[in-house]
């Protein structure tokens, strides 16, 4: 698989999906096309997918938000006959690498929870229609919408098939919003991961498995009825005109290194490391929202965060033998906060919610990114509101303290913005700094006494807002030395260590699908039942079960 | 490792730990004998510890609880002169098998909850005084007792080394409860985890890894007043005389059965299935507490709780090849419920509060437990109050209905009693019944006017009690396909599955450390780069790092 996966798509380029615009409801219909495959040896039969159909979906539910604000409500549904979706494809799992395996389930978790968060965060609704064969994954598309409802007939059904099948589990998110969002009861949840073909009708409604069930005679016209009932119910904006999401500007170097207009990503393959320099604003900020809707595209806030977004799914996908994503910034930290400003004077303005909503969401990709993260904090840096969230979602941080010979740049600080007590939750539901400060809450109602205030490296490490603060004599060898420890320990331990320091506190249904669904998910993926020679995956398709030892841990 | 693990033990039989009774206070010793290894092939050095010396352990709590309801602040520390305790034995680790690792550590885990559970519940506090090394698991001894002393000395420190030295997680609570119990600021917590010589003095109070740290000269008397003062704050009652634990009645048979005065296990090797019949009283309910005090360890309650407890652990360590639990009960439900009663109409006294609290660390341990559970309700059964808890812990339940013929036995039945709706919490810190009906929390209030109430198979299907009644005619069949469909399945997919369908609703830090540590750590102990040739757990001590794949997942 040494190819290069590309997240950006774009609908000119959609094999996999289309969507019909309704006004304020969009159809849209997934139709894969078996031949469509990322990658060689397998068709996509029966609506199955791969990481390339999840990327065109992310796409368009990432579209549907920004270009088609206007829409209320989304239907999903299959442009096929007889089947919705019969989940991912197990070819290409079974083929997979178990890192490929992992980081598929972990984007295809990422773009399901798009879908909640688009009603949460933007009252975009979405809600499946199915008709046919819903079966593992694609269940479990059904399940991370808002409403689902299924339509009665003699081969409608839905199924969590994987537990008898295949022998892993439903890992997107299916056991989790099996219990906890249609919160079915226990027994039955157990009952229905055990039957390989799944429940239908009347019964498929009692459990809460769907919101409703329709005689196939009017289904079509039921759906779209609902459609409009709940439009009609939507307390979002109405008339609101999109923005169109232009290609970014990105280009590859032949030493693996990628250059955006406002990210640079260079790799340090002998020390297993990646440094994504993030700049500053190119110019001024937006008078208000007006002015940065006519920007469009290409206004800061949202360039960046497309081109930071894009880069970290790059590198997780096809850059796996770097363990060490070290983040730099460089700009004036005034002017990022000023075009952070016009978003949040506005904050009801439809846009500068979606960038802000967006924000969120990249931010949550760095926490649930499976690399030591590093943030350097030099002079001449912009770690400010939205760009200072990056000190907390990383590991550790190390600052510059004091003049250092030959810098002229700026004195390196960190600042505070209303943005930073609030407005990108992770996804515990606890601001970054409440999760820092999970032991001392009052510090972070101190902290908001500071908004606004450059704070240098004694300042910001006093306020707890940074690991360590390093000046001239200290700073290249301890950096450095950090630097590779951390390239020389286990990436498996590190892997396992971050997933449970990063996430104090609380937990939410998010959490749970990343935290606990995905680590025994993963253990599974390792184990030879499934994965092995004789193991379910492999066999799957051979008329043959796999051979398992029987033995329990 | 075929030998039979026995979790039975007594103070006589101790060779690693000691208690001096001191009045109020009890001075707990770890002091590991070398020699003492449950499994030959390793010396337990420098106070590391293996199974054997965890069950010592666990019997050393419970004997604190039930025969020292007189003590109020216990005092762990170490019987060795340099090293407090190294944590879990490495060469045991790297030799044994992967099942064994893991029911090892769930074990620990649980013996270490009971530290906390012991101030919970009972108002015995365990304080840790530190001195010496004190690393990985001897760390995480510590992190479970709610008080940590450390000297400051030269030598004296806490570390989880285990991410930098072996290429595993602190999988017995500690990375979670670096975080959640000590709240320790999570880039602290990311560079404690990650020194192999942990932290020491001043730095371990500042980031709160230990509550004290004290001057070495005053270190001893420092402790000793401070128990002191902990006894004179304690809220528990003074002058309480004890309960001898003694033997539980129990023979082995040549085929695996194994028979308790009140609890019979029969093995089916070739259905991979045990079957646990627990039997209802065979006596009338003592008359107060006073009176179940006079019985001592073999009233009904209390015998039963301790026979079950360790066939649950018999059958997890010893019989790992039978995936299969199955619950049955034969009794009177009466006398179950008259039995609890004089526990529920006197919580207030020491041994009423001492059952129950044991009866929800069985029934936790119930839910912990990896196999496939199953509850037959069958005609002469007892599923009353706290062994009606069974039927919501079980995966799956069955109850028959109606006249079977030539059963003379009583119609089944199920009773809730007034402690079904809050005595045995699970991990979650709901009630079983709470979490069953997660998503129609209206059920649970109606069903508290049900108490009392023996509700034969219909009424208790339709109030969601159980998960299918079943007819005479039915019942063999049904049953039967259901239990060898089960044991088909691949074993880790069940044990995934479970793990994720059992715990909805909120996440304590026990579910957390259950859930999401506890599978990373599974996860990480099928990795090469740990368990491998050249492993990090294979290699130490050679002098040699383990050598890593770098790429990370």
């Amino acid at each position: 698989m040494a190819q290069r996966i590309d997240f950006q798509t774009d609908p000119s380029r959609y094999r996999h999906w289309r969507v019909e615009y309704d006004g304020e409801i969009a159809n849209l219909y997934m139709d894969v096309d078996e031949n469509g495959g990322l990658f060689d040896g397998y068709q996509l039969k029966l609506n199955s997918y791969d990481l390339g159909v999840d990327i065109e979906l992310a796409d368009v539910v990432q579209r549907m938000r920004f270009e088609h604000p206007e829409v209320k409500v989304v239907i999903m549904q299959s442009g096929k006959e007889k089947v919705f979706c019969s989940g991912a494809n197990i070819r290409m799992l079974a083929g997979a690498a178990h890192a490929h395996k992992v980081n598929f389930c972990k984007f295809t978790n990422e773009t399901r929870n798009t879908f909640e968060a688009a009603e949460a965060d933007s009252g975009q609704k979405y809600i499946c229609a199915v008709k046919g064969a819903c079966a593992g994954g694609g269940y479990e598309l059904a399940l991370a919408c808002n409403y689902i409802m299924l339509t009665d007939d003699s081969s409608s059904s839905v199924a969590l098939p994987e537990v008898p099948l295949l022998a892993v589990l439903p890992g997107t998110g299916g056991l989790t919003r099996v219990t906890d969002k249609r919160k079915v009861r226990r027994d039955r949840a157990d009952i229905f991961c055990s039957i390989e073909e799944g429940i239908k009708g009347k019964r498929a409604r009692d459990w809460n498995l769907v919101d409703e069930v329709i005689p196939n005679a009017k289904f079509d016209d039921t759906v779209q009825e609902r459609a409009k009932e709940f439009v009609a119910a939507s307390g979002k904006a109405s008339g609101l005109k999109g923005v169109e999401l232009t290609p970014i500007d990105r280009t590859f170097g032949d030493d693996g290194s990628v250059t955006y207009s406002l990210v640079e990503v260079t790799l340090d393959r002998d020390a297993g490391k990646a440094t994504i320099l993030i700049k500053g604003p190119d110019g001024d900020a937006p008078a208000d929202m007006a002015a940065m809707q006519a920007e469009g595209a290409s206004t800061y806030m949202l360039r960046l965060a497309r081109e930071l977004d894009d880069a970290i799914l790059h590198l997780r996908l096809n850059e796996r033998q770097l363990g060490l994503m070290v983040f730099t910034t460089q700009g004036d930290p005034e002017k990022v906060l000023a075009h952070e400003a016009v978003l949040l004077a506005d904050k009801d303005n439809w846009l500068a919610n979606e960038i802000l909503a967006y924000w969120k969401r990249v931010l949550k990709r760095v926490d649930m990114t499976s690399r030591s993260l590093v943030a350097l904090v030099e002079h001449g840096s912009c770690y400010a509101g939205v760009l200072a969230e990056l000190l907390w979602s990383v590991d550790r941080s190390y600052m510059m303290e004091g003049e250092f010979d030959g810098d002229n740049r700026p004195l390196a600080t960190v600042t505070l913005s209303e943005s930073n007590f609030g407005t990108f939750p992770m996804s515990n539901d606890l601001t970054r700094l409440q999760t820092r400060f999970l032991g001392t809450p009052e510090d972070v109602v101190a902290l908001k006494d500071r908004i606004g205030e450059p704070m240098e490296a004694e300042a910001a490490d006093e306020a707890g807002l940074v690991t360590m603060i390093l000046d001239d004599i200290d700073w290249d060898d301890e950096v450095r030395i950090f630097l590779e420890e951390r390239a020389s320990f286990s990436p498996d331990a590190m892997t396992g260590m971050e997933a449970n320091l990063r996430f104090a506190g609380p937990e939410t249904m998010e959490t749970r699908i990343f935290g606990r669904l995905t680590a025994w998910q993963n253990w599974i993926f390792q184990r030879p039942n499934a994965v092995g020679e004789d193991g379910a995956l492999r066999r799957y398709g051979t008329g043959k079960r796999g051979d398992y030892n029987m033995e329990r841990v």
